[in-house]
C-alpha cells in the first residue's frame, strides 16, 4: 500500500508542553522505523515464518532504540520502561513508558492497524501520552488537564448510557487457555445484553483511543502490559472515560486486566468482565 | 476526522472494461453520498438513537439511489439487485448487485471501516467487482480473468499452508441466538488450532478483500446476503482464493453462510466452520 506522509500532528495550546514535544518527537522516530520495516515487509512477505518473525522482532527493537535515543537526548537521566528495555523502574521520578510496536500481530500480517505508544510519568502520575498509527497518520494526544485530541480534534467518549446502544471492543491475550475461555464467555454475556456488536481490531493502545474517541462504549482485555496502556489510559481519561482493572480496582502501572469505558457504562460492563475474570 | 479526497483508482489494463468503468463510477457516486453523511454525522452524534438510525438509513437509501442512477444511465435496461431495491432477479441477463453501505454498524459508531460494493453479473457469471472504503480511499477491483488490484497493486492471497500460521477474520450475524453460539464455538475451535489471532472488523465486503490481499488466511460468517459478497467473491477468486458456503458447497448468489480462504487452508477451515454450522 502507498503510505501517506507522517506529518507531525496539530498541537492544541493546552497540549503544548515540553514533555509532549519530546513524546511526539520520540513517537515519530519510532514510527519512521516501523514504516520503513512495513515497506520492506511488502517485499519479503512470501518468505518463511522465521524471516517474518525476524523482521517483526527487528522492527520492534529498532523502533524502541530510536524512541529511547530521542528521549535520552532531550531528557538525560530520565528512566525508560519499554517492551524491549525493562530496566526503568516505575518508582523513578521521571519515567517514560514506551511501546515501540503495539499490534505486532497485525504488523506481521500486514493489517494496517498498529501503533507506537509513548507516555511520560512524573512521580507515578501520567503527564502526557501519545499514540500514533503511522500508516494511517492517526495521532492521538493527551496532556494531564489539557484534554485529548485526535488529529487536532478534541476527543470525547460516547454518550451511551446502556449496553444495548453500544459497540464493545475486546482483546485476546496470546494465551489459548483460561484467558481465551474467559474472554469468549464475557463476549457471550455481552451479546445477551443486546450490544450493537463486538469488535476485535488487535492493537490495545488504539482500542483505548477508540473508546476515547467515542467509537466503542467499552473495551476489555484480561491481560495487558503497562506499556500497552500507559499512554492510552491518559488519553481515555482526558476524553472523559474511566479505566480500571477487570475487577474494578485501581489500575496499577503493571501487567493487569483492564476495563475501559465511557464512564456511564463502567458498572454494567464490570458486572460482566468481573464475573468471568480468570482467577 | 479529516477525510482524504476520494480519487478514482488506478486501473490496470487488464481491468479496463466498459462494465468496470461503470462499476467504478457507480461506486464513487455512492461513496460521495456516504462520505457526506459521515461528515454530517460528526455534527449530530450526540443526538438521540432515532436520529442516528435515521441518518444511517438515509445514507443507505441515498447511496443506493446514486449508484442506481449511474448504472441506469450508462446501461439502460440492466437489472439491479441491492439491499434497498430487491427487484432485480438473479436470472436477469445483465445484473448489477449493489451494497450501498457495507458495515452499517461501523458507520453508525463512526468506526472508519465500511464500504460500497458493486458487482456486475452476465448470465449469472461475475464479470467485474468493486469494493471501496471511502474514508480510507481504499479501492479493491477485479475483472474476471484480469486479476484483482488494491489501489493499483496486484493482490494475491496469503501463502499460509497451516492454520497455525494464519490470521482468521470472522463476522457475527445480528442474530443473538444459535448463530452467535455457533460463531463463538467455531472461534474457540480455531484458537485450539493455535491460529495467530481472530479479527472482527465488521464489514464483510472488506473482510473478503482482506483475504484477497493476504491479510487473513480465512474469513467466515454464518449468514451473509448476496450483495455483501457479490463483488468481494470475484476479487477473492481473482487473487487466487476460494469461497464456498460454510458447508463447502458451491456458493449461490443468495443469502448463505460463507467460507473464504486462500485455498490452501480451505479444507482445514471447513472442518471447523462446517462442524459448528447452524442447522
Amino acid at each position: 500500500m502507498k503510505l501517506p506522509n507522517l506529518s507531525a500532528p496539530a498541537l492544541a495550546p493546552s497540549c503544548d508542553t515540553p514533555e509532549m514535544r519530546i513524546a511526539i518527537a520520540a513517537a515519530a522516530a519510532g514510527a519512521a522505523v516501523i514504516v520503513d520495516y512495513f515497506e520492506r515487509g511488502a517485499e519479503m512477505r512470501w518468505k518463511d515464518d522465521d524471516a517474518t518473525y525476524n523482521l517483526v522482532s527487528d522492527a520492534d527493537i529498532q523502533s524502541e532504540q530510536a524512541i529511547a535515543q530521542v528521549i535520552q537526548s532531550a531528557a538525560p537521566g530520565h528512566a525508560i520502561l519499554g517492551e524491549e528495555e525493562q530496566s526503568g523502574s516505575t518508582a523513578a521520578e521521571h519515567l517514560w513508558v514506551v511501546d515501540p510496536l503495539d499490534g505486532t500481530n497485525n504488523f506481521a500480517h500486514r493489517i494496517p492497524h498498529f501503533a507506537i505508544s509513548v507516555a511520560y510519568y512524573h512521580r507515578g502520575v501520567a503527564k502526557c501520552g501519545v499514540v500514533v498509527n503511522p500508516v494511517r497518520s492517526d495521532w492521538y494526544l493527551a496532556v494531564s488537564g489539557g484534554g485529548a485530541f485526535h488529529n487536532g480534534q478534541r476527543m470525547q467518549v460516547s454518550p451511551d448510557t446502556r449496553l444495548d446502544q453500544s459497540m464493545i471492543g475486546c482483546g485476546f491475550y496470546y494465551d489459548r487457555g483460561t484467558m481465551m475461555e474467559s474472554t469468549l464467555a464475557a463476549i457471550h454475556e455481552f451479546f445477551k445484553q443486546n450490544i450493537h456488536g463486538i469488535r476485535r481490531f488487535g492493537a490495545a493502545a488504539l482500542d483505548l483511543c477508540q473508546v476515547a474517541d467515542g467509537l466503542y462504549g467499552v473495551f476489555f482485555e484480561y491481560q495487558l502490559a503497562a506499556w500497552d496502556f500507559a499512554a492510552g489510559r491518559l488519553i481515555l481519561e482526558e476524553a472523559g472515560g474511566t479505566m480500571t482493572t477487570g475487577r474494578g480496582d485501581e489500575l496499577p502501572l503493571a501487567t493487569s486486566s483492564v476495563l475501559a469505558s465511557n464512564g456511564e457504562l463502567h458498572s454494567a460492563a464490570l458486572s460482566i468482565v468481573g464475573k468471568f475474570h480468570p482467577v
